[in-house]
């Protein structure tokens, strides 16, 4: 019988699901829009529901368990949901005990950016290192840190909130209320926000041309780049100097084997790399230059794929001390 | 029979070793200049003419395992001193087995920082701490952290490289190449600078008088601002407020319980603390606020107490996967 597990990715506008194998492919998938709205009894029906949809689909497996991404902050110990901004009504939700009781299976749950950071390190770009920090640059840049062999929480899970580590002086006011923040300058909002700043409605350009004359945003400077527009391109060595000098930052803390970058900017990973890595070459100290700055490769599946593995693979331990399957296990049967 | 550990602090300036209790108290001690010129053959003859001189003030204590804290970079798993820049001609060097097949003991190593992390972590500021995060503001800014109950490691050693962290886009450039590390704006030194260029030979300032006319130290500062000196005061204002945007970061980024502030200049602790706390309270998500910033209260003993806590401490994992008291033992008997 093949090992598979039931994944769920619950974000405020989507929730997905997937049965996934322990190889880390999906077998089954399907998403609904999140009833964000209804409070944590409406989202937990649809959770019921996605999973009969996804387990109808491949009927000769039954998952193993149930691991789920979830927005912070979470307490993936106690398997609580805490208080997420983008979810109405939720506050202290016990949704590992309310769904292993519902499914009667084991249940994981792991912040959604951890989740994406375990998926790329199982299966995905940082397969084989020790240590890994995932930094997804799309709306916001979020994080997960992989540190010696396993998730690094930190008090109340709280760890790798990169976005919001201060880099600069200088730049927009971010909207957490500080000066300065890693995401307030090196985003995709805001890249786009210095490509609107840049052009105007009508003006002709590749940018302007692509946004039909609304604001710019990041993929668009990223998809006129790829064209070879200069002024796109011009953005984008910006871009990657921000970029850069965040990832010196994050190779001097967390000393990683190698460093994934994902989310809709990466897209222009290619375009740029050689701006992204002059940065850290000048500014990173000699003995962590050589750490690899890579594409991530498992896209938006990562936080399911993720989610699965903390099924999947016993060896992941989660919380204070060692843990094991049986402790999953005596969890879900609580 | 008390249970005893020999602890080491080997520094480009001074070789320490003491004799410690399973409390974390220091049964006896010693000091000599480390003659770092000689190369490793010079050391090593140092610490065993050191050992004796510390044993021999305790001759009916025999210690179970000797722990040493050394400047990395330096591998703590295989006991390898790496390529430290404050010892002349230490490269690659297998300090643990050298030791160990010396003195017939268990042998453990960790980088200096993080030994005295470990010091305050079992037996100081941040007993009781799951995650800390230990600071050391004095000529630079160094640093050591408590990751959900155990060192964080990293690539070679190398996480937490705390005052390299670019945290501003202005100020002096720092002596690693790079502008705005944290190191280069708040470091004692960075203090010390703002106090000199503040100031002038024979102008009859609290500061210089200090100094004897010469350039002001960021520990004149602190004894100046004690004393009433308005200048000095505004000067650690301007400090506290780098300090908080630091640590703010790291209260981002590694999710401690506790930061504990130790070095030079956290013996103006007391006349930092509102400025930093302002600062915290003003930058860091709300989540993050409360956590308690503290002073070290270990001093200069802290890394000789974290190195001793190596061997004492058998719940401290080190390396990949776990390890044990066994592990220690087979390492000290190769």
């Amino acid at each position: 019988m093949k090992k598979v597990a039931l994944a769920f990715d619950l974000g405020g506008t989507e929730l997905r699901a997937a049965l996934v194998s322990d190889k880390g492919s999906l077998l089954s998938f399907s998403v609904v829009p999140t009833h964000a709205a209804g409070g944590p009894a409406a989202v937990v029906q649809q959770i019921e529901l996605l999973a009969s949809t996804v387990l109808a689909q491949t009927p000769d497996l039954s998952p193993v368990g149930i691991g789920i991404g979830a927005p912070g902050p979470l307490d993936p110990e106690a398997g609580i949901v805490i208080a997420p901004p983008t979810l109405a009504g939720w506050y202290e939700v016990p949704l590992a005990d309310i769904l292993s009781s519902r499914f009667q299976l084991p249940v994981r749950l792991e912040n959604d950016a951890n989740a994406a950071a375990l998926g790329e390190w199982r299966y995905g770009a940082g397969r084989g290192a020790r240590s890994m920090v995932f930094v997804t640059v799309s709306t916001g840049i979020g994080g997960g840190v992989i540190a010696d062999g396993r998730i690094l929480h930190g008090r109340r899970g709280l760890a790798a909130e990169i976005g919001h580590m201060t880099i600069t002086s200088e730049g927009e006011r971010c909207f957490c209320g500080a000066i300065g923040c890693f995401e307030a300058v090196a985003s995709g909002t805001a890249l786009g926000r210095r490509a609107t700043a840049r052009t105007q409605q009508f003006d002709g350009s590749a940018l302007r041309q692509l946004s039909a004359d609304a604001d710019v945003t990041g993929r668009h400077v990223v998809e006129a780049a790829r064209k070879g527009d200069v002024q796109a391109l011009e953005l984008l060595q910006a871009e990657a100097r921000w970029l850069g000098i965040g990832f010196t930052n994050l190779l001097h803390l967390y000393s990683p084997d190698i460093l994934v970058m994902g989310g809709g900017i990466s897209h222009g990973f290619d375009l740029l790399q050689e701006a992204m890595t002059t940065t850290i070459h000048d500014r990173a100290m000699p003995a962590y230059r050589d750490v690899p700055i890579v594409p991530a490769q498992l896209g938006r599946h990562a936080g399911l794929i993720g989610a699965a593995s903390l099924i999947l693979s016993s060896e992941e331990k989660i919380g204070p001390g060692p843990s094991s399957p049986e402790d999953a296990d005596k969890r879900g049967a609580a």
